[in-house]
């Protein structure tokens, strides 16, 4: 299909909009209860959910609990497992580092240990931001033969590292214990590829220990998630779009910019969302709109609260149909239920709002509601189909 | 995705209980009126589906009606198209025999016939199973060169016969002509391959009608679904499951071997699978539980039967619940309506009980009811899929 679609699309001046309000699929409280979406009170989504078309959708398959990245990768088009994201380049994307072909990337915890090299705090007592980029800073004099080395801070004790050189593999497992109490891991070769890759990160992680060693809360550091840059064709090629993120945490912004989105930088709040929407609406036709803290309440377990940020969500809606977009989808990229304090496999409510979408007597925007809505289960990527066929973007096919 | 999901599967202590009523989707005694599922009182899968997911599913796929041996496949997880199960391994299998590959199985039918060599009965007058056996060591003396030949009574005139030597093929056509007042058939080869395993079948049937000349009214032999082995990855390695199937009749027993499940023996109705269920708990995190008369009762076109067997089992449901497993699926792998007496493709109604099951609103277990349900139609081997998801058996995907 992805072929055809491409020989189909067809370029015009129709606005899209997504609102991602990440991890919003939820579980009651008590088996007979309401969900998360289904307690919060949405005047506005419900309102908007009256005169669209509703839905479930699954961003990878059944049974299927999707990760961040390929959550988001399905919303944007694309079946998340013809690509390959790790979490190193996401975070490399995050912060517009310029990866290239052959680099390798990982992600980086600053850390605490002992005296007895063991893992007593694997965040370093969340430094802030500021703090890592000195210690970034610090660990700029390291040399390893062979390649180039690039660390850059994230956010709080959240780093990155890309290694860039000739014959480098993402075949090396993480050095991250995911415990404390224990020493961290040596990086490990996961096939004979990965050989070279791993002596170099050894190398990396000694010399950043020895200059470390009197920088305690940070006085160690972790790696995960080594990944080469996937090769991932870009919305412009494959959909005729001119995309835009809007996205506050870096994760979402290195997403966006993997499918070839430009990105609006010190985005904060809703608020500088709405304004940058409002600011950027003439230069674009393609917005994707992120919103964190739905996942973070259920990741943290905190129904009541996820329920508050729904709502926060709702009143901030009017903000983009004010914009008049021609197509507008509100989503999750998965579920994250507050019972279960983590992402489930549960399909995800959507809807999409157009001229020409048909009424489906689905009068309230919530996991039953949008359960008996026109389009039932449907694969996420599946959702950007629909937004260009909405807006008039995707010709007849066949004569 | 059958790749990914074995990277995705994660081992715990979670059980998952699959209750199969065979042939259990039906249609009304007359347009407008309820089916046997509908009309039959079930308070306890009613009240069960009141706190499951529901919805209906379809084996194979639109239109295609399942035989037992793929609908049961679809429900342990397997695409059916992808393996090829002949008769001949069902029966082989169902009485435990231990086929290697590159033997041929075939069923017999003990039959009578006449003077002229014309099958009278193609059962034999229903000889009991003691008789079965008795032939089957009568015929033991069978010699054909080149092959060493099996003969084990499986049920009433029911026998397997298996071949094993060097070169033989399953590309045998059937000898049972499926009716009366005709000769018997001989073995035909179906491709250059079969010719010489033809040709040991007519070896031993010749051999056998001699021998069984004066055993009227088993004085003849019929064999039907020549097969191979196929080769099935099991569960253990598909899914990480360590299996146990719990049912009454042969076939089922066969099925649930070839996929690598562990087999009590000796079961002889609800009330031995019950104890069998208490009995094993603890060595076992998948359990397969099947009740055949359902089907039976549907075969025979006898609709308020059907009704009682349906009944039977909600009585048997809280035997399953008492056990507390943690993922508890109640089907079918075929709808059986009364009034067509065969199977047909109707999706088949199910139910999925976790305690993360999304409520869907739906107050019975029904067809008409979960058609309304959550999941809508999905293809059979989702429900595996969905399983392992309840169970937490399956990691996230992607970063």
């Amino acid at each position: 299909m992805q072929e055809i679609i491409k020989r189909l699309v067809q370029k015009n001046d129709q606005k899209i909009v997504l609102l991602v309000m990440d991890g919003v699929g939820g579980l009651p409280k008590e088996k007979g209860g309401k969900t998360e979406l289904e307690t919060a009170r949405t005047p506005n989504l419900d309102s908007l959910a009256s005169e669209s078309e509703c839905g479930l959708h699954l961003p990878i398959d059944y049974g299927i609990t999707p990760g961040s990245a390929p959550g988001h990768l399905a919303l944007f088009g694309y079946r998340p497992t013809d690509y390959n994201i790790g979490r190193g380049v996401v975070a490399a994307m995050g912060i517009g580092f310029p990866m290239q072909a052959g680099d390798v990337a990982a992600r980086v915890n600053f850390a605490s240990r002992d005296d007895q090299g063991n893992v007593t705090d694997r965040r370093a007592g969340r430094i802030p931001t500021e703090r890592c980029a000195e210690l970034c800073d610090l660990l700029s004099s390291i040399r390893v033969p062979g390649v180039e080395i690039f660390l850059k801070p994230v956010m709080d004790y959240r780093a990155v590292v890309v290694f860039r050189g000739q014959g480098l593999s993402d075949h090396v497992a993480d050095t991250d214990p995911q415990a404390v109490g224990v020493k961290s891991l040596d990086p490990q070769a996961t096939s004979e590829e990965g050989k070279k890759t791993a002596e170099i990160a050894a190398a990396f992680i000694k010399q950043a220990l020895e200059l470390l060693k009197d920088q305690h809360p940070a006085n160690c550091l972790l790696t995960r998630g080594f990944a080469e840059l996937p090769h991932i064709p870009d919305m412009q090629e494959l959909f005729g779009l001119h995309p835009l993120a809007l996205a506050v945490y870096p994760d979402y912004k290195g997403v966006s910019r993997l499918v070839g989105m430009d990105v609006v930088e010190g985005l904060k709040d809703l608020e500088h969302q709405a304004r940058a929407l409002r600011e950027n609406w003439d230069q674009y036709d393609y917005f994707f709109i992120h919103h964190k803290y739905t996942d973070s309440r259920g990741e943290d377990g905190n129904f009541d609260a996820k329920v508050a940020e729904i709502e926060k969500v709702d009143g901030f809606l009017p903000r983009i149909i004010e914009q008049k977009p021609d197509v507008l989808i509100v989503t999750g990229d998965h579920s994250t239920p507050a019972v279960m304090k983590s992402h489930s496999h549960h399909p995800i409510p959507f809807l999409i709002n157009a001229a020409n979408s048909r009424p489906d007597g689905v009068q309230k925007f919530g996991e039953r509601a949008c359960a008996a809505g026109l389009w039932g289960i449907i694969p996420g990527p599946i959702l950007m189909r629909l937004a260009l066929a909405y807006a008039g973007k995707l010709a007849k096919y066949g004569a």
